[in-house]
């Protein structure tokens, strides 16, 4: 089955190209689609977080790429499955973030480290709870946490 | 701008009604569709909780749902936009579940917790890492507390 998705909003932000590190180093901004009311915003300013869901819209689906793949291509990492990884070449090519909400604007939601180059669409955008993350202790691989010392 | 996106898995649990709470009475599998090898899995056993992305294919899409309601269509609670709430009736119908992995079998996953019906597409299938949450302190409005005392 398949099923068709529409942009609710834009990325913009200074990053064009596709790096993979370095995401907090500026602010981006969630813009509404010309159809969306200024209203689907209200009330987000009581919150610190949200969820963005993107297409990233500029990377490979899979196939053709690999099911199976070492993060970054570092042969030091293991060979895991892309349902295993966070990269953004995969089935779908969808992206999730959990970003910081610097300020709501009428039309417009200003984020930091938000992972999406200037132009992603963005296909939800849903508050953060407090109970909407893991509720039990995460554990992860040190290949992951790895990953993690030059996202940011 | 529109995307095709297309099922990589399917829910499959006991509850088969669109029951708001409780979600964690029950365990439920998300099973590969059948063009996707089991090597896309691999390595996911080493994960807690997976992030799961789904089409609530039997919500309401928005619209003919409002822009901007009370939660639950409680009016103690404030009038805010389908932004700033999680519920399952929205653009895109898109839900964002991050749960807890009970086991890795072949070609497929069982996880507690996950707010989504019997025959459920999935979307996509994320492994939460220590930093893919929130990496500031969460802020949320009361109601979005009160709506969790009986979620799961």
């Amino acid at each position: 089955m398949s099923y068709e998705l529409r942009a609710i909003a834009t990325v913009r932000c200074e990053r064009t190209e596709l790096i993979d590190d370095g995401w907090d180093a500026f602010e981006s901004r969630l813009e509404l689609a010309a159809d969306i009311p200024s209203e689907a915003l209200a009330g987000l300013e009581s919150f610190s977080h949200v969820d963005v869901i993107c297409v990233a819209d500029r990377a490979r689906d899979v196939p053709p790429d690999p099911w199976a793949r070492h993060p970054r291509g570092n042969t030091e990492w293991p060979l895991v499955g892309i349902f295993a990884q966070r990269n953004k070449d995969r089935p779908n090519r969808l992206l999730l973030s959990t970003t910081e909400i610097v300020r709501v604007e009428e039309r417009r939601v200003i984020v930091r480290g938000l992972d999406a180059v200037d132009g992603t669409p963005v296909l939800d955008i849903k508050p953060v709870f407090h109970w909407s993350g893991p509720r039990t202790a995460v554990r992860a691989p040190s290949w992951s946490d790895e990953l993690g010392d030059t996202y940011f």
